[in-house]
């Protein structure tokens, strides 16, 4: 049986941002944040450095003095102290005066350069500097690297670990990440009787991990309307993900229970595989469906339920990262669906081949350990020839 | 004041291959492996499928009896039964038998291929049969996804999510994982007083978590040889980086007590930054040194520490990606030094337009929160024209 109409990915990406979807926020430690997604734009505090410091051991000095200086016409400056990453230098510092200065140690007042230990020679409480120094040589300035105000992350971008080095430099503590939890629920008398082995629900907890949601499965229900509904209302999660029963027959309780008690935004859509993908509203709750197998399940994720999600929350997925080469073997399309074609590339030659993976069942777990790499085929696009020039998206791991 | 000598990188990489190194290992659950990297050759024990079954809904019946069938001259089956996922058909199915079949439902003994709903009639108990159906037409076979034997994973390869429904579905309850854990510890006085913030130490073990190992913060000590053997003794960590005073000079404690007291591998390379990266055997573990600031133990971390793990240890870091583009503007490199750039990339030209992020002091955190990836500079070269096509490494995240 089919479905009455199918809806093109596009359109139907296009229906589900009409749903007004505020997550929740909540606040956490800087330390336990790499990896989640920020819901600010988060701008630095301070200055960093926060002050003018010292990029080589040597002599801090003002540089005016040290114009002519050469190995023969030295310039020479008393030394009245030292600063260093572990005691700075109080007081300032005049005319023909230098402090000894080690990396990292803060600029002393007075002072607007450092020339380098080994461009000088020290005798008794002089030292001699040997080169002209320019203004602010070997100095790191103030705010040099971060200046106060500038945008350190994105809204929706995902804190990174150097994201980390510069919250804890400015002084940054605690940040607000998005609060949502995604539920996976699957269906099905022949998982919860144990015939059918549910790894579909493993996989996608361990994907949306993957990616930085955060999501739990919730265990197998019987194709039960009542049970569905028991299901979702016990658990509080902001979205779900309901695998299995989601074809247009009357055997789909799944899709009965959701044509008669949710708001469809799509469902059933013209791509392969992944054609019963659809999303529902429960209650103010957003529910995707998907297949029960699993790599519907990965096209779904990747291509409906990551982009739609951070259509609605702002999150940044990452960077989709592509790659050019030919086609080892003609892909053939039907007209009207848009295909994802799981494909091998082989980088020893230039340009490097792309292998279709060969896929002849439905469930076909094996193209998706092998491949690395999906090729989209367009709904208006018959396929590609051999030796045809295609590009390909790197899968993300 | 400098290395005596400095080593290139690819020599220093060479000689850490000398020093043998065997991680230890542990058994976990497979739920709990996705990231991890797997001790040895994983091969599937069982075929997936484990028995043949049907990739639609319809009539599972004998092909050969259906060679000319048409529309108007159909042939009949008579309904014996029913398979579906949930209940098999238990029985043998003869010629001029057909068994109603859904999608996964295993075939029945004696049928060789399915014939889809939308091409049958049911007329009582017998289905007329419009179409011709190939044998094998709309089933998957047993092991045709996975055989018995396969390599589900290599030695050393990362466990991906899509790993983790291989692992199910054929049976594979635990798996071996590599089990180290790397320590990363602190000197510095100036840290220790807290006058300096020590954002490096929570850095390194994000990102060493972002890449699959296990590594833990254990804080900081003094720059005092006593305090830094103490220190190592007491904890029972595999592999240790230390940061902070691994320059040559006196008041370099680390580089004091290593010299002292541990063989030495390499030390001070021909690098930038990160220079004065080393690496030390000290009663049998490794440790790795570092100078504390973030973007030079960014650069060690990645083009170091990791490819010398993954020597030493055998697992697989993720694949490099790269891209092509146009640099916006000059970089003159030192020669007799390899140089890592990192730069910003803006697809919005065609080749893309690779912008070298402007550095001027030493810690410059901004330019790895700012950079898309990193130009590697060849020690034999003094760098690039603006125009010139370079290829860029892009950062993991």
């Amino acid at each position: 049986m089919e479905f009455k109409s199918y809806s093109s990915l596009s359109d139907a990406i296009i229906s589900s941002k009409k749903f007004p979807y505020n997550p929740k926020k909540r606040t956490v430690d800087i330390m336990n944040s790499v990896g989640f997604y920020s819901c600010a734009e988060i701008h630095s505090p301070d200055d960093f450095p926060k002050y003018s410091k010292s990029a080589v051991d040597g002599f801090a000095i003002q540089s005016r003095n040290t114009i002519s200086s050469t190995r023969t016409n030295p310039s020479y400056f008393k030394i009245i102290g030292e600063s260093s990453p572990e005691k700075d230098f109080n007081g300032s510092v005049r005319e023909g005066e230098a402090v000894k200065i080690y990396t990292g140690g803060k600029l002393p007042e007075g002072t607007d350069s450092v020339v380098m230990m080994e461009d000088t020679e020290i005798f008794s409480d002089e030292v001699k500097i040997f080169v002209p120094v320019r203004k602010f040589q070997n100095v790191s300035l103030r705010g040099e690297d971060i200046e106060k105000g500038y945008v350190l992350v994105r809204k929706g971008g995902r804190i990174t670990p150097p994201h980390l080095v510069a919250f804890l430099e400015v002084g940054i503590k605690m940040i607000e990440i998005y609060d949502f939890r995604i539920g996976i629920i699957s269906t099905g008398n022949e998982i919860v009787n144990g015939r059918v082995i549910n790894s579909t629900q493993p996989f996608l907890r361990e994907y949306l991990k993957w990616n930085g949601l955060e999501a739990d499965c919730l265990g197998t229900v019987q194709d039960d309307e009542n049970e569905i509904r028991k299901k979702i209302e016990q658990e509080n999660h902001d979205i779900f993900i309901i695998t299995g029963g989601t074809g247009p027959s009357d055997r789909d309780v799944l899709t009965n229970f959701l044509e008669n008690n949710a708001t469809k935004i799509f469902h059933g859509l013209k791509i392969r595989p992944a054609r019963t993908t659809g999303l529902y509203i429960y209650n103010g709750r957003p529910i995707f469906i998907i297949s029960g197998l699993p790599v519907a399940a990965l096209i779904a994720a990747e291509n409906i339920f990551l982009p739609i999600i951070s259509h609605w929350t702002g999150i940044e997925l990452s960077k989709k990262n592509y790659v050019e080469g030919r086609l080892s073997r003609s892909i053939v399309n039907t007209l009207g669906f848009r295909s994802f074609v799981r494909v091998r590339i082989d980088r020893n030659y230039d340009p490097p081949m792309i292998i279709p993976v060969r896929v002849t069942g439905s469930g076909v777990i094996y193209s998706i350990i092998d491949a690395d790499g999906i090729l989209e085929v367009d709904e208006n696009s018959e396929g590609f020839q051999e030796g045809d020039t295609v590009k390909v998206e790197l899968l993300r791991w």
